[in-house]
């Protein structure tokens, strides 16, 4: 299939390797879904909200309210991530993974709550082994749930205040790159503010000593995070394209690589935030990001602009002309 | 205008420059169409084809019959711009510049050929000064067409076996840089094969001393290039979006900033080509290009593909809420 596709994308009526990247996504895609004809059926974006204990701390710039107001504007249409959604005809699903707020049962949300935010971690744990667990099961669940609609390529959001520093920590612990390196202003912090969210990422990693990538993921992690973790070892077990995006999704990424590294064959790598410990995280991975619009707003925004450059690669496989059917004289077959 | 539309920015539901080049791009079209709400409307892509005398002496891998071969590819639907143009929903129309091919006139074609080609410059200037402004002329007349059925964002593309010849030629005349550096493997040449196109574009470039803008052009430039050229600079006049990409298309552009600085002011640079002298032609105009997918293709398929970020843009502009109007708690008003 390698090389079928290979030579599929050679004979379109274009000189050599001329489309860059997009025939590398068309090549990868062709290979997730072992076809020379790949489709996106539904694409599907799900955005995970859950709160953090260490928000306590004073380590975002916003208040913990604002993961549950967000919610809210999620569901009423209005954040960026509806807007390129309903740009791109991408379904859209809003989960409480974990929001501190009791919301009304008959909202347009998957309810999933597992806990109102995890533990505050210079105390304990974020969440014990049993609760992380449970997450990434119920991500895993609610994935399948959209696979069984028909939808083949799936991409994710979040939003929880103070993830970015759940994120950092789990950059830190399973890469071993340092504090510093690992932690950036999240949504805006001034030089103070990024040295005291050093300074308490330093004494949260210090507090425990563990190893394990579950047990690192359940530590230091949060509910959305582990919950995307789940449905995206879920996705590669379908064969399903997932479009990867945003310092706390490849957090989650990085958890789910510890646990199944053939994960990556399935994923494409949209957009390099902003957010400083992003690039760490790709190089760790040995990935390049497909476009860097210096964006860092989370909610998977940087997947869901890029989406149109995925279907590019998808539509020139299948609809461009081949040098044998259109009547253009080919390079290899001329002298100069 | 201008601060107004960075408040405007500024205020909607997100940490202050998280949508990075987005913002810049919303705010630039802010500006071109003076107003707080922008549109984009009836996108339009034109492709301007043309031969070269210069191909004559093997500076391209193909023969010089793929051009008009290309055209009609286009006109069948099979090209990679038809794809593209397609999933967006942008009018794809084909300009004969001046193709050494005599098309049939009932082809779906906008019929402007000036001549059938221009001259071989190791022998004779390209253009007179007078098919040079004809051209020019044309490539007005054409873009007020499109700018009298609504369409206010335009894009450029070309095909003309031997352009990267002439682009790298204008690309060295305009800014001094090397003919080494200016030169690229156009559709595939191997180190044999750049190394006779350099050869013959050094002995060109020294045939002439010519140093005003138009004469420049018309020595060294094509029939698809001047007709661009004016085409750009009308849509300018006409205050249109004008997004720029490819290594042709931009040598137009450099000759159109010859002649108004100010066009700057209506570009938006989509793509980056992997032809060795595009980044030297950004380099020069003192720009960025929003993205990078490593492609070289032509027929303004960087632009075209990349369409839907500048959408987002705009989308984002004009439907996100702002945090007066959705609830959510600004950091600005939080001491945490």
């Amino acid at each position: 299939m390698k090389d079928a596709l290979q030579k599929k994308i050679d004979l379109k009526i274009k000189p050599i390797g001329s489309l860059g990247k997009l025939e590398q996504i068309a090549h990868k895609i062709g290979l997730i879904q072992n076809s020379l004809s790949p489709e996106l059926k539904n694409p599907t974006h799900l955005v995970f909200a859950s709160d953090h204990g260490l928000a306590d701390e004073g380590v975002s710039l916003y208040p913990k309210e604002v993961t549950f107001q967000m919610v809210m504007n999620f569901l009423s249409g209005g954040a960026a991530i509806n807007v390129f959604c309903r740009q791109h005809n991408i379904h859209l699903k809003v989960v409480d993974a974990g929001v501190d707020y009791d919301f009304a049962e008959d909202l347009n949300l998957i309810h999933a709550k597992i806990a109102r935010g995890t533990k505050n971690i210079l105390q304990e744990p974020a969440m014990s082994m049993d609760v992380c667990t449970q997450a990434m099961n119920k991500g895993k669940d609610i994935l399948t749930a959209e696979f069984n609609t028909g939808c083949n390529i799936i991409s994710f959001g979040e939003m929880g205040i103070g993830n970015t520093s759940a994120a950092s920590l789990l950059l830190h612990k399973y890469t071993g790159r340092s504090i510093i390196e690992c932690t950036g202003r999240g949504t805006g912090h001034d030089d103070n503010g990024l040295n005291k969210k050093i300074n308490i990422l330093t004494q949260a990693a210090k507090k425990y000593n563990v190893n394990d990538p579950m047990e690192i993921l359940a530590t230091f992690g949060g509910l959305e995070i582990a919950m995307i973790c789940g449905a995206m070892l879920q996705a590669k077990a379908n064969k399903m394209v997932i479009l990867v995006d945003g310092f706390i999704t490849t957090a989650a990424l990085l958890a789910a690589y510890q646990l199944d590294k053939s994960i990556l064959d399935n994923c494409i790598f949209c957009h390099c935030s902003k957010e400083n410990g992003h690039k760490y995280m790709l190089e760790y991975l040995g990935v390049e990001p497909l476009v860097n619009l210096d964006m860092c707003l989370g909610e998977g925004t940087g997947a869901v602009v890029t989406y149109p450059l995925i279907q590019s690669a998808v539509l020139f496989l299948n609809e461009m002309a081949s040098f044998k059917n259109a009547g253009v004289a080919n390079s290899s077959k001329t002298s100069n």
